[in-house]
């Protein structure tokens, strides 16, 4: 029912593939907080298609505008409404499409439920909705960056049946930030990124398509956000990943890992490093009883690979009836290089959304 | 911040541990359901502990009060508020913890977060707070009995290093709801719930404990249930499994497999059944762009093992000193065999809150 | 905290004076509605300046864009994002305020909650915020009329000390909807509206303002909407009432004189008109126990005189010096006439939302 | 559709008349602050029916519970959940109402919603669904004294055609609070409440009821509280007053007064009184743009004469057969008396969530 991510710090998202613009509204960003369209402009180009050979060739630039909240650069406590309007729409891609159900899309599930649905691009489904998520997420970033020591950073950890090696020991989150952009994988490992593009462009020259996984790796939390029971941070973060186009499989800490060990292996003893308390292992992906404890975040998120493909595929029309399809136009033959930043994103909301709220759980600190 | 779960069929949790009482309160289940307490208690004997050798062996009959909602055995469509008082509080057990932080418990966020923390139990992190979540899904699984065809089972897939073997065909989800009852371990297979039996008992005696995963099968769900963007399916019930305490991975359908899959071989191809719209696979796990498309809804659970055991570990005091601690006392060596009705009613708990809401997505029917 | 009105058909607002644009997202709009641009804009065009002698003279065309949420002409489920584009900003006229606080406005509340205020025509706190409630309103009241037998009436009952004689019976709101548009007023008493009209123009060239009242009646509303408790029909409107600018006063049928009644006067009798039960008189309201009962809802609103007036007044500046200040520009010498539309959308949202949800308040519906 | 008060600190109640308990759900009541139920039962026995000879003589002690949320006496951040279990039910009293619809009352509507009603007392529409929020007010009350300068205080200042005197002057908000406790009424003047006693008397001996009107002063509120649009503190509270069984009205400030002055005489001129911001006159109540500017906040509530009398009238059964009835039982006669800490709870509830979230409206101190 709702197009809204957060408690407080809450986004509501807007618009679709087919529309005029894509975007959100974001509101209670505390006010005071220098903000243009240059903090928000960079996230949105590392998800924007066309950016690589291994990206759909659509060409869009999708510019953002801040329609609200702002007034001399600065925030001011009122929503900010953020807006990219559509440009490159081809209906004439889509027409074909009108009155058949694409195998693992949208289409079947939006007919039975709305009735009515827009076969051009996916409509709502479209991942063109992550926009607005992506631009909010920009300004989660910079007010954590203004106001914790936190570094997020998201990267491919695999593609298909490449993954990094066990051996590879992954950098600190800001390392990650940089080694990322060195290639169009945004695998942090420039050796492991070159394989996994090969693979990408022998894969889409298939007219077939890859999954993958991404890794979230979020440095120096603040400690105590999150709370017990139903706004666990893990529950949160998990949330909001499910909710990304394509996602089938979230783990945090351990994961599925963990379940194939006992207590006394992964328990993750606490020490006094110099008086700050720490954990020798971190099989709990900095988050305890729900609540980050001040290790690293640590997720792990699959992509299935993308539904459209150019391959010939067995389907049903409006009418009940058998027909086959095959997809032109222009895909992802891999969305997880452009989904890097959606996963940033997405953390980035909710980690502001528990940080504000957390100054409000102790008496003393009211 | 919120201990709410759903938006319209809302519950909010209350209760911990070492308090009076514990459960929550159900809003707006609509009126003129027959419902007392014997529709709920079946649902709470299967969670409570002592109710096998493989449990712990704590003794709390856990019985449930309706204290509101209902008038002569009916629903009247006033928030539903359930109610378990706690009878065997022994805080002598919890003495020696007072001012140290168990390894992989809440302890330590918790202390970080409120100041104050209750020691005894764990508090609000204990797992007794899962009670009022099986109370008011119980009642929810009674509504989706009365109105539609679903069947939810949940089951244990895998303990520690044993699973369920690749050829066992999982059957209906009728037909897991009856033999997971006939072993303690609630797997639907009686030969490997045999061998997870002896390997958690055998875990016991060393004082360790074990993890595992949960399978939940949603038979004959609601076309429809869900919505794009943030109400996805998908996402609500990845954060609410992700809320049971213990919990560190999710998936939905094909999960993290289906990472390493090429879409020729994820998408599930639609085909007519006599009329009806159906998929040949199921790598959607019955959900698409967020919706439920009608086939089973599958998903996996991981449980990590109970950060409570009886080895030696070493851990801090809220000194910042390094200590060594040992639990006594009674705890579960496998938390999967009670966790399998909290999985069902936190999955019943959001399905109907997605079928009420469903009504209400066309304006034809409203 | 929240920008947002209504639960499930959720309007999120944003925008303001000096910013680019001002708008809402409307969320949960049944799909399957047609929807253009024609449906929203003449509401705006009776709620925009300038469209009379005694309105503000700014000219500003407030034309809506549908930024999302339909498709081909229909709603598709999807937020429907609606937008105004700011054209006539003359900083200008506003610069002399930047360091004062002009009384009676939220200059002053503003810099002590969010420190950095827009001086610029009330910023978040202008008139302007109401665009989006009246665009969205107009919405709702298609919906309404799509799905009930409801009229919605909104009109000046009075201006300062000039009220619709005692013995002027209130006509239908159908009728009223016609006799408030043939004058500025939109009072339906032409003779009366005449007196009005004059008393404005009046108070214009003293550079003064003057208060008043609206009355709403709605005419056949669909019987039970409205819930027990913090969700009561009058305890909705009220708050949306009490939410548009300059109001301070909000009465649901008999209001104050009410609590100068006996019960034995009060109470509403019911009696059986030919099988539908009615009540003899309506000092109810239209609506019972928080719930509307089928009888026409009657509210009374009382506005304030605008704040901004053109003579010298004393106030003090951002340095807590006392100083004198005389705005100049172009404002409203009294809000009524332009906030009749704004009173009828935020009925027809709160009736939207509660018409949905009644849906799903018995079982044999669902 | 919400039986939930409040964003943050939130209050869900639960519990109606017919049913085993009433009471709520408090949740983020920030950790570490005493509370015992002494902190409550006090409010409660001010709301409490038999407290009085012009109150209904049934006698329920409303002894408060607290079932969670405090260890050893101090909050610790977890949903407080209080109860009050009902003793006093006289099913017989009300048999012969089974079948009938009491004029003013929310049977009808109930019958319309959902169907299936409680005949006794009322069920959810009864008073004694107050006794959470009253109940819940009393923490809130608590938190405002430790950590604000606040003092909060309601009263009677008119029974039906006795009001005081428009010479009376309102004494501060502490002195009210003791002298409403010196009769029964909780008049603050003395004399008046003598008068006010005894026309109680005589309409109760009469079989009849009153109405009336409780003014609230809220002397040296927090500055900042509330914010623009849907969440103005003016809003929120005439929202919840108007929740409050039997009100009809809500005035802030100069109310509907205000609608027959002008500019020039009702603004609010600020001067500096010692560095300190302040204004002349306070006709805003308190309450600028929706956010408190520190002025005392005033508010006016009109209730409407107690629907339940002695006197026969005129209605119809739910066969829809005209009938006559005439109740017996034990009721107020006026529920002024007893509303006065509900308003106060009220009230309290509003601030205290507002003014955990104005901490975060400022980057610079999150």
């Amino acid at each position: 029912m709702s197009s809204s991510l957060g408690t407080f710090f809450r986004m509501t998202s807007f618009g679709e593939s087919h529309g005029s613009a894509v975007g959100c509204v974001l509101e209670n960003c505390p006010a005071g907080m220098p903000l243009t369209e240059a903090d928000i402009q960079p996230d949105l180009d590392r998800r924007k298609p066309g950016q690589s050979k291994i990206t759909t060739q659509r060409n869009e630039p999708d510019t953002v505008r801040i329609l609200s909240g702002t007034y001399q650069n600065m925030t001011t406590g009122a929503p900010i409404a953020l807006a990219v309007f559509n440009e490159d729409q081809k209906e004439k891609d889509y027409a074909n499409l009108e009155h058949i159900f694409r195998p693992s899309h949208a289409d079947y599930t939006y007919h039975v439920k709305y009735g009515h649905r827009a076969h051009t691009g996916g409509g709502r489904s479209s991942a063109r909705t992550t926009i607005g998520m992506v631009a909010a997420g920009a300004i989660a970033k910079k007010l954590l960056a203004l106001k914790t020591k936190s570094s997020i950073a998201a990267y491919v950890s695999s593609v298909y049946n490449l993954e990094l090696s066990r051996d590879y020991k992954v950098p600190d989150a800001r390392t990650i930030q940089k080694e990322i952009e060195k290639n169009p994988v945004r695998c942090p490992d420039q050796e492991t990124a070159k394989k996994m593009e090969r693979l990408i462009l022998d894969v889409a020259k298939e007219g077939d398509s890859v999954g993958g996984v991404i890794d979230l790796v979020v440095d120096h939390p603040p400690e105590g956000l999150g709370s017990p029971v139903f706004a666990r941070l893990d529950g949160l973060l998990a949330s909001v990943m499910m909710c990304i186009p394509a996602v089938k499989g979230v783990e945090i800490g351990s994961g599925f890992a963990g379940s194939r060990m006992k207590g006394s292996e992964h328990n993750d003893s606490f020490y006094s490093d110099a008086g700050r308390i720490r954990t020798r292992t971190n099989f709990s992906g900095g988050i305890q009883g729900g609540i980050s404890n001040g290790e690293p975040i640590f997720m792990r998120i699959a992509f299935k690979p993308t539904a459209t493909i150019r391959k010939e595929q067995e389907t049903v029309n409006d009418k009940g009836e058998n027909v086959t399809m095959k997809a032109s136009g222009r895909h992802d033959p891999c969305v997880l290089p452009r989904a890097v930043p959606i996963v940033e994103a997405a953390a980035a909301l909710i980690l502001v959304d528990q940080f504000l709220l957390n100054h409000l759980s102790k008496l003393e600190n009211t």
